[in-house]
């Protein structure tokens, strides 16, 4: 049995019973944190400075900046962005700093800091998360950011994705009871993610604000091969 | 859309996100602390005081109780009984009570202490709960016990059939993600749970200390009818 374990950690706030400073943990906040961050980086944007508190994306609102706020899935109010990743999908973020604070993904960042390493995952980079992670040797945790603590299935599946790729490849790892059941939830999923996600919490949320573009998007595997990865504070892209 | 919530809670950590004093929550602590207890009851035990501390346990244990101590799957040194179910399973219990600590069981319901209503579950006694279940007008928090606040298999696939047996019956209720996920796991799972399981953390650390017959008689559906309930801290019978 492999010594190298790969956990699911089903909501920041349990975070400490899964990583330490030894881990590697990709952060997954798939509506629409981490898409979000995929796409700035993806159109050129230099870093994303994740803030926890709006009160800080406000000071840097006036100083200038591009700032994404949302909370409970929209945007803040006195802010021109907030977490749809359709937004810094332009050349207008091209070596921008983009700042950004979330519900629940910029969170669940801030509970990762304590890794060894952390990167951002989403559907948009799942081959290039789930390659890179196969040449680590650490133990590799997957955040699901999930929803005000809480559980939720997008996230799921996209760690479910990971574990399945990494399996794939014949990676020997030690599953945790989490990572079993995500693969086996994406298994179930996978063929048609959009309607399987059709009657849980946070599309129902989502569909009532109109983005089921956004939706879409976030949902559409490897547009992109940046893995975005935090570094003193910031998220930036990791040199290929 | 029902407004009465039927959620699962994967890890007792997170329960204040989950549930609140207008709940009822069902303990799930399948190996095998809710199974322990549901033994128990069943074969005449008066009443089980769950504490979360090894010195109080032994204080109880001076003083005469029969006391059940496990700690990491093992008896506490000291004590005569750990958590297995089947030494709860004769007539020397009838009438007794028993005091119980477990290493997540215990720590479970100590979580759920402030809910309006709390009873204890394990596949022995899955219809009597969800039929129970079938009549309640309040929110519903199926409550995994976990291993150390992660997330396990067996009281997720519990939980999953709570959430199958509550559909089946044509209860209409509003399904949180994480009770999506475990019907689903549950699904999957039902034909073969001890095979299913085979793999999963818990059963693997169970397996070396050589208690497969443990295993099948938690796995074992409909053995009793007993619902344990807490009441003033204790547990005891729910009048049928």
């Amino acid at each position: 049995m492999s010594s190298q374990k790969l956990n699911v950690c089903l909501s920041p706030q349990l975070i400490s019973s899964y990583a330490d400073e030894n881990s590697i943990i990709v952060v997954i906040d798939v509506l629409r944190a981490t898409s979000a961050i995929c796409t700035a980086l993806h159109n050129g944007a230099e870093k994303i400075i994740p803030v926890v508190d709006v009160r800080v994306a406000r000071d840097y609102l006036n100083k200038g900046y591009i700032v994404g706020a949302e909370r409970n899935g929209e945007i803040v109010e006195g802010f021109e962005y907030g977490n749809s990743p359709l937004v810094f999908a332009g050349e207008h973020v091209a070596g921008k700093t983009i700042v950004l604070t979330t519900s629940n993904g910029t969170y669940a960042l801030a509970a990762a800091q304590m890794a060894h390493q952390v990167i951002v995952g989403s559907f948009l980079n799942l081959d290039a998360v789930s390659g890179w992670l196969e040449n680590q040797e650490r133990d590799i945790v997957l955040l699901c950011a999930g929803w005000k603590q809480k559980f939720n299935m997008e996230d799921t599946l996209f760690a479910g994705a990971v574990v399945s790729q990494l399996q794939a490849a014949n990676r020997v790892l030690a599953l945790s009871d989490s990572a079993i059941a995500a693969e086996i939830l994406y298994t179930k999923a996978k063929d048609n993610m959009f309607a399987f996600l059709e009657n849980t919490s946070h599309r129902n949320r989502l569909r009532t604000m109109n983005i089921e573009e956004d939706v879409r998007y976030c949902l559409t595997p490897n547009t992109t091969s940046v893995i975005p990865m935090l570094e003193n504070g910031n998220i930036v892209k990791m040199n290929e």
